[in-house]
């Protein structure tokens, strides 16, 4: 996987040349690349959410060590975490699938048990696809959701004097990565009771997907290492640098995370948030900040330079 | 290629499995797997629209014959295809991209070459998808469009006494299959203007695609030979069994077809349409009907019998 990630630095060169060519929509596109979904003109309250996350065998798991369940059932449970990112609720799926000629009914059968659970438990509909033959297994799927348009977030929205929260100690990707669930009752209770001003999905780790929000929304940030939750086993620069985790990282103005924190400790939700660090100006830069006040800037490419 | 057709065999197999898997979709939905694209409800008037299909390098296309740009044009074009064949308006297209490491900044260019050229043609946004890493090229594209639900169009609508049209020559996918024009304007011509009980796109031969229609619709079907249009060098085989032509095949009542091929001798429109057929009933099952009345049995599996 660490293939991967170096993958992504140029993916993210690659997108920047893709959003060049492509960056006049037609004005029925409210958000286009670039953020977890896209957003178009839907009805008078409401926007579609539109989405596509592909998973290839070699990249993003191994069958040695996945059941062809689990890879199904990642492949959409990815989706309805974008969707949940812009604030919205998933509804519909299409499954494309490039599948090795060894594969039977069975294992085509063991494949869409994984979409079905976990459709059935976020009330999703897998409505078509594609199915064809591939050397190694290829999943892309692609979601279709709503949301009001007054409870979108979008990732370009943080602004400074905001704080940062997340929806739950940082997964471990390396062990939970193919078996999450998507933070939709998080965000829809977020996004339908308080005022967030960006958000996204953590899937290449908090420092890489912050410094996103921050790119979007031209601000900085801090995040205060000792506040990062961090679940059994996981290294801080696991958590800052290292993907598939699926939380939700938002940012909202200060005393609104205060109410937030007061609702739940009034036991108005047994959900989880928690607070680690703030958006500060732009020319103040990206920032962890350690111990004893010690920082170091967030990279990009941190994992490289950690 | 040979070996495309015979995963086709095992694909219909699997999609039955799949739609076995998820055949109770909720009520929003008013098609799901099984038609060139899925349509669920939009507004009180129309339907949205839904497809994705996947082209893999070693299966669908040989980047040593075919440019970046050509592969590119076709992803997007066999999704607008499917939406023509529903009678619907495409709109938005979602590109998810598996790519090779050698792959440059140039090599994406000249992909996305291709995917502005033709969404360009046909009025379609590219806004989003998804960009990974793949030991060969995948290429999965999803599509959103709209259809009045006054002119959708299904498979599922034929009727014993229908005429079989198509819109053009059975293009030589063996040729043309990367480079085709997908039959957008003859799709609307027809959904706004005439009664069209059933339609499809060509993807496997119309032979095979004509049975689909007929299983779907629970009739049966003759093709007279004589009057399959060819283009040069095509033979009849071919036609029937040999997929990637992209002409939408459809059926209408016989005093529908009539009007509509003489609106054409008096000139409402530059476009073709060829009657190559009849609808009969189920027990009657499905034809060829050569020279002197000699007559073969149409198969799903025809190349391997013809």
């Amino acid at each position: 996987m660490e293939d991967g990630r170096w993958a992504k630095m140029r993916e993210l060169k690659f997108i920047e040349t893709i959003m060049e060519m492509v960056k006049k929509p037609s004005k029925g596109v409210k958000i286009g690349i670039g953020d977890d979904a896209a957003a178009v003109e839907y009805s008078w309250g409401k926007y579609l959410l539109l989405s596509a996350d592909m998973l290839i065998e070699g990249t993003h798991f191994d069958l040695k060590k996945a059941s062809l369940k689990m890879v199904g059932r990642k492949a959409v449970a990815v989706n309805i975490s974008d969707i949940a990112a812009m604030g919205g609720i998933p509804r519909y799926v299409l499954v494309s699938i490039g599948m090795p000629k060894k594969f039977n009914a069975r294992a085509v059968k063991e494949f869409y048990k994984g979409i079905k659970e976990i459709s059935r438990e976020y009330g999703v509909d897998v409505i078509g696809g594609d199915l064809n033959r591939s050397k190694t297994l290829v999943v892309d799927v692609s979601i279709v959701g709503f949301v009001e348009k007054k409870f979108m977030i979008t990732r370009s929205g943080a602004k400074a004097g905001d704080l940062v929260l997340v929806t739950g100690p940082v997964r471990n990707g390396r062990r939970t990565h193919l078996n999450f669930a998507p933070r939709f009752r998080e965000s829809r209770f977020l996004a339908t009771g308080y005022k967030v001003n960006s958000m996204i999905d953590v899937s290449d780790g908090i420092g890489v997907d912050l410094m996103r929000v921050c790119k979007a929304s031209g601000v900085g940030c801090k995040i205060f290492s000792d506040a990062v939750p961090l679940s059994r086993g996981l290294s801080l620069k696991d958590a800052l640098y290292y993907g598939e985790s699926f939380e939700l990282l938002f940012t909202m103005p200060a005393r609104d995370a205060k109410k937030l924190l007061l609702d739940l400790k009034e036991g108005e939700s047994d959900l989880n948030y928690f607070i680690i660090g703030e958006i500060v100006q732009k020319k103040e830069g990206c920032w962890i900040i350690k111990k004893e006040g010690r920082k170091e800037k967030l990279r990009m490419d941190g994992f490289r330079h950690f």
